[in-house]
Parts: structure tokens; sequence; C-alpha cells
């Protein structure tokens, strides 16, 4: 990296703090209808940011949910092309009380920012925005031709800049595409990654007798939705964690040998994973399988939410006539999305057990995905991410879910650079979510210097 | 019945509607912490009707939760002592939206009372006053000796009722108890229940993961409270309803052959049943035992309600780490909820997933009971029902449970006559309760002749 891009990292630290603090301030939670004002002014701050960082052509885009964000700078010619894209929306806080400080005022703890959102994923979208600035106001240019895209419905499916990509391939077109919203495998360490897991997403509603039943009457020979969802969901997934429904495992590409090898090689204390990260008595997951695998690269589901019945404080004697449950399915890369809803409609409507009827809702689904890490703007993003950070760059894959990655391949046929300088306990979706300020901070850095190197 | 009774009613039900509308407008929602004003009030609405009625010795009897309501009137030498017992407090009136007229704004439709507690119980506790102010009024004294004993706490447990029931036995001497809080088994038809099921109440409560983990990064590996409280309760009753629960039937007394002769006699059409009364497409229960016997003789589980995890609108994708269901389980006679409580508790504990606890919070319990129904007093209970309704008087069980039978039985020795004037379709628990008008009128005419001829 030329010194003096890290000079002027150095020397606008506070300011590019400040910055992220303000945009951190604002509840752009995409889930929640009442924060739709508050997911638009978090686009309206990135439109101001990236005005003030010198791209150009920047537009507002309004869909039917949350706005995009769009911008360029084309004023390299003959050079590369980097698509950047980051989301500007957030998760839910809850549960509230289990903040130490409030989610939405972001605050400094032991080296740390304390907010929702601060790593995932404005934290880390922002980071591009500084390095372009920073390029700018050093070299008075940039050494690529670089597009930005942000949306602020990640966290909701993503349907809108699912579209955008579809419809614009000619306005979008680039060699690469850069995301960072994803982890460091561990402080320190540098990391690309190359795999991610696909996702549907769906509610499954039980219906059992027409209206709430007194369940000394009835119990006995009425149908209960909450008991027939329960029977439901203990069917699909068998106590090691092995799904049961018919054919879900059909398209599963299990790692290459040399994959599995470099993921033995990564430093991993079990004992402190399960200690200090997933903080229960014991893991879980299919036997015979390690937790880089299971995680990785084997397909996975979860109920996320499950509500039905009478839930208030003290006893309610019905029999209830309705419930419903949020449902996922992780899918590793190679599994078909449709063919696993397809599975699940097909499972749900053998397995409904008597007098119990079932709706599956799939509210967004998109299939897993390997990136090539043989691409010269991988080795590229690896040797900038290893100077900076100081050790050799390692290639992991992450569980969760990218969908734009499979957008940006499907429709514009590019690879996508996936490096995050996120950390594994960041509490991503979870309360005290936070992100490392040095890994902020350098994170700026290491993107300069990724654009640097690949303008060479 | 003495026509001046007869006459009587009939010049006052304008009025007795009236009265009972006002206390049904009462949300005594005795779950309820912020309608424990209400429930209050509405002991004090029976106080009042108490006094008018001419009863004396009233007393409301504060508790730590709800108020009791003691009166008397011993004026009858030589003749029996009846004690009266009803409930002013409700069921919670959720949900809401299914309501055609609001919960506490009793409604008049199609020769029904629309309100929460029309029939469960206010209804049926107010036909006891009346019938006792029509007997003052005609005769000018009472024709038995009459102790009445009401609670506020019948839908969250009945503690206080219970003890005081416990530790005032002598106070509440009496020869019979008298409870109108069931049903008659068809409209027109005369009823009298000798058998109900008991109750054991409880929440279970799973926890997981320390905190709500992100199912992208954690899920193949990290234990899901939602899904392991779903894997336990699926694991207690198996898809015909026989219950899993080892121990659970030990003590389960068959009823005798008379018994089930006289349930078969019993007018019962099970696909009406399923479509007017459950509303569902198929019944459920053990096969090999009839409706009545699943729902009047064997011991069932229910799932009342279930949360966990996120379960806003839209999605998100977290492994939850808490969970709890409500859930109880029905006890015949001769069943200790007591061996059936520890029994739970070790199948809890021996069925919990890798990686999830469980807490099992008892929240009430009491056993099933029988009445003999060659008590002289049920004799003329089921006469005097019925001569005011014209058809011979049948004998049938609750799958429900009213504690207090239990507590009368154990605490002041006597039996009690379960004279109820509901029907079937009234919605106990659920919305668009109702109370059958000329069930509320002739229950007074009914009560009133029950007494009329015990004290002859």
């Amino acid at each position: 990296m030329s010194e003096a891009i890290d000079l002027y990292v150095s020397q606008n630290e506070a300011r590019f703090l400040e910055e992220l603090k303000e945009l951190l301030r604002i509840p752009s939670i995409s889930t929640s209808p009442e924060h739709k004002g508050d997911t638009h002014r978090a686009a309206e701050y990135c439109v101001d940011k990236l005005a003030a960082a010198g791209l150009e052509n920047i537009e507002l885009i309004e869909t039917e949910r949350h706005p995009l964000v769009y911008a360029d700078w084309l004023h390299a010619p003959g050079k590369p092309t980097v698509l950047c894209y980051g989301h500007f929306d957030v998760q839910p806080p809850d549960p509230l009380e289990l903040w130490e400080s409030p989610p939405f005022e972001p605050a400094e703890r032991n080296g740390n920012l304390y907010a929702r959102g601060s790593a995932d994923d404005k934290g880390q979208m922002f980071s591009h925005i500084k390095a372009l600035e920073a390029l700018r106001a050093v070299h008075g240019k940039l050494p690529v031709n670089v597009k930005i895209l942000l949306e602020g419905e990640e966290e909701v499916g993503g349907i809108s800049v699912a579209e955008y990509v579809a419809k614009n391939p000619e306005k979008l077109k680039a060699d690469v595409a850069l995301v960072s919203d994803t982890e460091m495998y561990a402080p320190g360490l540098p990391t690309l990654n190359i795999g991610l897991r696909g996702l549907v997403y769906m509610e499954i509603e039980a219906r059992g007798p027409a209206r709430d039943l007194h369940s000394g009457l009835y119990g006995g020979a009425a149908p209960n939705a909450v008991f027939g969802l329960v029977e439901l969901l203990a069917k699909a997934k068998d106590a090691d964690g092995h799904l049961l429904i018919p054919g879900i495992y059909d398209d599963v590409e299990p790692p290459t040998a040399e994959e599995k090898a470099s993921w033995e090689a990564l430093p991993f204390d079990e004992a402190e994973f399960l200690a200090n990260e997933v903080g229960s008595t014991a893991l879980t997951g299919e036997p015979g399988y390690s937790v880089f695998e299971r995680t990785w690269a084997r397909p996975t589901l979860e109920v996320h939410g499950i509500a039905g019945g009478f839930t208030g404080a003290g006893a309610k004697t019905v029999i209830p006539a309705k419930a419903v449950a949020k449902v996922s399915i992780r899918l590793v890369p190679n599994q078909v999305p449709e063919k696993i809803v397809a599975a699940v409609r097909e499972f749900v409507a053998k397995n409904a057990p008597k007098g119990v009827s079932f709706e599956v809702r799939v509210l967004s689904s998109g299939p897993g995905l390997m990136v090539n890490p043989d691409h010269p703007a991988i080795h590229m993003a690896a040797q900038a991410f290893s100077e900076i950070f100081g050790k050799s760059t390692v290639f992991t894959r992450s569980g969760g879910s990218i969908p734009i990655v499979g957008d940006f391949a499907k429709h514009l046929g590019i690879p996508t650079i996936l490096m995050g300088f996120g950390l594994p306990d960041d509490g991503l979706h979870s309360p005290n979510e936070k992100y490392c300020m040095r890994n902020y901070f350098d994170g700026i850095r290491t993107l300069a210097h990724f654009f640097e190197r690949y303008g060479a």
C-alpha cells in the first residue's frame, strides 16, 4: 500500500468512526414496516457520503420495498471494473433487554464499536466508501473503474436488488464483484470466503379445529394445531441433526479432499467454540462430519421461531386452532432451491397429522455458491489482505447466505470476492453486535490496497 | 315446583337478564394482572346480589390473589345444608378479532346471550343466587340451609379457594355441594355429571445456546431451543394420541361395562360432532376407544401454547436460545397428580435433546373424581331436572376439570352435584362464548325446585 494512503486513513480515523456512528444511529430495520422511513434515511446517508467520496452518477432508486443506491466512477480506461456491493439495512434488535448499551446508540468498549449493524453490514459496507474516498483524496483519481450498488433489503430477502441486477446487466457490467459481509476466520487472520450456503426461508402454518377448543371437553378427540406442527417439525430432522425430508441430500456435492485438508489446518478449539461462541452444554449435528463440514458444507434445517395458542402469563386450557413456525433450510453449492421447496411441500403433504392442514409460504430462497480461488482478482485480494494484516490469507467458506453473489454469477457472469473484516464473536443477528474498530480501519486500508494492486 | 316460583321467575326474567349482563360487563380475567381490579369488582357485585337475595353473614374475603365471597342462610333446622359453589372469574377473550360482538358487551342473538363468561361460569353461578332470591321472595324463607362460596381464581388454578376449604371445614360443613359449571349433554336433555377429569398444567421451558445465534454461521453445530422443545414434545404422544410418558397409564381405572353401555345409549353423531363442534377434517385420539371414552375416561396431553424465537413479520435467521410451551395432562379418576408430575419430570430429564436443558414449572394440579350416582341428593337433583325440562335425566362425565370438587370430597367429605345448564356449543374458553337464555331461566327454576324437594 502506498504510504500516503496509510497516512490519510490514520489522519482521518476519528472522522471515519464518527461518520459510521451516524449511520449506525439510523434504525434501518428492513423487516419492520414502522422503520421503513429509517431504511430510506440510511440510503440517503450513503448517497451523501458517496458524493463526498467523489463518486458520480449517484442514484437513489426507489423500489416497492426499500431503496437501492447506485454510483460509479469510470475514468480508468483499460483498467478492470469492480462492482462493490453492501447493504445498509439491519436485523431487528430484539431481545432488547439483553443489550448492554442501546442497539442504535453506538458505544465504544474494549476496542469494539457496539451497535446493531456495526459488523453486518454497515461497518463493512462503509469501509468501501472510505477506501474510495482515501484513494481519490490521495491520488486525485481511482486506480480501477468502480460501480457501487447498495441495498436496504438484505435482511428480508433482497428481492429489489435481485430484480435490479437481473434487469440491468449492461449497466452493472464488471470484471469482478467485491462484497465485505463476511468474517475473518480468527482475529488478525486474513480470510477470503470462497463458499456460501444458500437459503430457503419458509413459514409453515398449521390449522387444526375451526376455533380454539376447551382442552377438557375436546382433549382426546380434537386435533391440536400446535401439536400437529410439533409432530411435523420433529419428523423433519432426527436427533443427530440428519434431515429426514426425502431428496434433500440428492445434489449435495462434498468438499474436495484438498479443501477438507485446508480446513483441518485452521486453528479450531471445539471446547472453546462450544463454551464461548455457542454457550451451551453440547454441540449438535451429524456424526462423522467436522464442525466445518456441518456448518459450511452440509444442508441444515432450523426453526427460527414458533408461535401458537395461548402464550400469555398463567394458564389457559385451549386446544389451539392455529400455529405457525418460521423454518429455513441452508443449502450447499449445487443444491437447487426450487427442488428443495418442492421436497418440503411434498414432505409436509405426506406427513400432515390427522385433522391438521398446512400451508407452506416461501419468504425467500437462493442457492449456495462457490468462487474459484484461482481467479486473478481473488489472488490479488489475498495478497493485499496478507500485506496489511501480516499473515497468509486463508480460504474458508461460510454457512451463511449472501444471495446477491448468486445473482452476480447468474446475470453478470462474474465471480465475487468475499473479503470480510468481521470476527466470529461479532454477534451478528444477536444482542450486543459489535465491530472491531481496528478491523474497520485496517479494512479500509486493505480495500484501498486491493484497488491499487488490481489497477496496477 | 311450586307455581308461585315459576310465576316469580317469569315475572322477573327481564331483570334477571339485566343483572347478569351487568356482571358480564366486568372483564374479570383472573389470568391477567391488569384486570385484577375487575375481578375484585365482580366479587363486590356478587356480594351486593347475595345481600339483595336475603343471604346473611356475607364476607368478601381478600386473598393473596383474587377475593373469595362467602354467605349463608342457616334458619332451616333439621333440614339438610347445601354448599353452593361458583366462580366469577373468566378466561381471557383472545383472539379478540374472532368475536362477532365484543366479549364484555353482552349481546342477545338467536335466544343466546353472547359474552365471555356467560356460560363459564357467571351465568350458571348467578342462577344459584336468583333461585335463592325467588325462594325467599315467594316463601319468606329457604327450604334448606345454604352456604355459598364463590371464587375468582377458577381459571388460574383456584389456589385460594382450595386453601380456604382446607382451613375451614367446620364453617363450610354441609351435606352436599352444588356446582353449576358443566353442560347438558344436548339441548333440552337434563344431565348430571358424575365424573370429572383432573388436570396437571405445566410450563416447559427449553434453553439452547446462551444467546440467539445466526443460523447460517452456527446451523449444523449449535443446539436450537425451539427445535429441542419440538423434539421433546413430539416424543410425549404418538400419532394416535397415545401418551408415551412411562407410567402415565398406571392408575387408570376404566369405566364399568354398565357406564359404558349408558354412554352408548346417548345420542351422538360423530360426523356432526366433527363438523359442527370441532370443525376439522378428522378426529384424533386412541384407536379402540369411543369419543366418550377418549374425552371422559382417558388421560390426554395437550399443548395449549408455544412460543420461542422470532415470531414477528418477515424473516429473521436466528437459532433461538429459549422456547416455552404450556402443556397439560388431563387425569381420570384414580390417577394421582403428584405421580404424574414426577413421571413428566423424569420423561423430560431422560429425553432432553443434546445441548438443550429444560425446566418444568407446575402451574396447577388436581385429581379426577367420580360422584356416586346413588346418593339421595343426586336422585332428587335428577328428578327436579327431569320435571322442569320434561325428559329423563342422563348421567355423563366431563373431560374437563373442576378442582374444587376434589377439595370438597377431601376436606369436607361430601359429594358434589354437578348440575349444569350449559350446552355443548357454548364455546367455553373460545371466541363467541354464549349461554342459552332459556337455560338461564329454566336453570333458575330447576335449582329452586331442587332446593324445595331436598328440603321437603
